[in-house]
């Protein structure tokens, strides 16, 4: 059986108004081509989805929208960080509540985490449900790095099944993904985020790409994945290569601004970032509406 | 007129239960001390004093004890830093209605925030009310670093009074405090945290301490203080010099940590940091008991 975390996961923009309000429809909208272009699941409320910035009602408002949006034609997971610990098992629980079928769990931090500390939140927040929960490894937002023992003492946590990686910082995957082989479960999921290295880490063996591309050209993360996972490393190093410019903006002005000026320019929703995040200058929008024109998106 | 945010501020912890609510008896108690020593101002609601892990309301719960605590003996500087532009705002006018005579304002981030949204962030909130502003630059829990360009552009804000520096990553005070007064009007106060090179930043000629002992300890803070601002360089290195075994806890297991288990030590309240966060072990405890009856404390 597929896991859950295999594949290709798509994280959407959470379009809402300047107060914070979600709006549900422009999240349908986004939220069908997902699930009609073979996305493998759908990472609702993730970093990406800005989770962080919004508050449990809003939060719950999107995972109801999502799951009724989606109809069980695509697996639901569900980021339910929260700086307090009691606050994540709370959202994990409005998370299954409200349809998730997985959960992904960041260590959102302001004062600096101890691994302990670290610890004992996952095991805290993954025993509030019965759902499998991804580990979500992303130091440049959380500001806390999981070094490999600490993987491997919460990967024999109940429902603690997989691990979202960021890119290693020296970009050798292969090497990357053979210290964790080695350290995790043969069962356990190794995904990675960061767009512009996954092709590499699929190619290399990586179970998942959590994607922000496929939260909004659907088609193209696909593609890509199913030709890395079937062994068409030319294939997926080629449709890699196209996305190139695309890399480019993300790695200068973050993938967030770049993907909501990209919702933007398809017309699915003219939701901003939640200030203080600013949208992306116009010579940025219109840079980027050149790309996504060459690329079939516009 | 002595300004706001000279001298020694306290910044005491929020003591609360495990759900998240503030006791105001507990923190009556804790505040009674600092002003009956003299401090400076009191920083209510700053990284020490768990602001981001606390709710709206508590928030609001914990001004309004202070305020009627303080009773105007001593000015009240309130941490209003929000991920979310709007909810910084309404947490300015909330301290404000409550009894706050000033604010302080760190740039929370969950997405690395540029330099402009930074700009944008504070002018929205230093506009929200007519308080004086403190731009709290700490890095180390914000993962936002000010540039001096930045600063001497919010100095020109109206409201924006004063600065909250950390220690220079070299240690050289006495340049970087010449730096800044450079590029920053001469009326900005320029003050420093990290307590154990405050005594440098106070003989280097800082304006203020943003002190975390201050909360615990006010009569050694004070102290060292007035030595330093009274041009007495010798009495103070040696009151720093006594508090050196406190210094190494603090950078071993992180200021928030040991000042909890200090407060717990006095008897003063039995509060823990809010989890995610864990109490000091055992052992460490009772190290850090060792050294506050040395100090004199216990």
């Amino acid at each position: 059986m597929r896991n859950l975390f295999q594949g290709v996961s798509a994280f959407p923009i959470t379009p809402a108004d300047h107060a914070g309000q979600v709006d549900t429809d422009a999240l349908c909208r986004l939220l069908k081509p997902l699930v009609h272009d073979g996305v493998s699941s759908i990472g609702l409320l993730g970093s990406t989805g800005t989770y962080a910035y919004l508050s449990r009602q809003e939060r719950r408002r999107a995972i109801m929208a999502a799951a009724d949006c989606i109809a069980d034609k695509t697996p639901l997971i569900v980021g339910v960080g929260a700086l307090r610990t009691d606050d994540a098992r709370t959202f994990a629980c409005d998370a299954r509540d409200a349809g998730a079928d997985g959960l992904l769990l960041a260590p959102m931090s302001y004062t600096p985490l101890t691994e302990e500390e670290v610890y004992q939140h996952f095991v805290a927040v993954a025993g509030a449900t019965d759902l499998p929960l991804c580990i979500y490894n992303n130091p440049g937002t959380t500001h806390f790095s999981f070094g490999t023992d600490l993987l491997a003492r919460l990967a024999t946590v109940e429902n603690i099944t997989a691990v979202k990686m960021p890119l290693p910082a020296d970009a050798n995957l292969a090497t990357d993904l053979h210290r964790l082989r080695q350290a995790l479960p043969s069962d356990f999921i190794i995904g990675y985020s960061g767009d512009w290295g996954c092709a590499s880490a699929l190619i290399a063996g990586a179970d998942s790409w959590f994607s922000v591309l496929a939260g909004v050209l659907p088609a193209h993360a696909v593609a890509l994945t199913r030709a890395a996972q079937t062994g068409d490393a030319t294939a997926a190093r080629a449709l890699d290569a196209r996305l190139t410019p695309l890399w480019t903006l993300f790695k200068r002005h973050g993938s967030l601004r770049v993907v909501y000026a990209a919702a933007n320019l398809t017309g699915l929703t003219n939701a901003e970032p939640p200030r203080p995040l600013l949208p992306l200058d116009q010579p940025v929008r219109q840079e980027l509406s050149a790309i996504l024109t060459e690329l079939g998106a516009l």
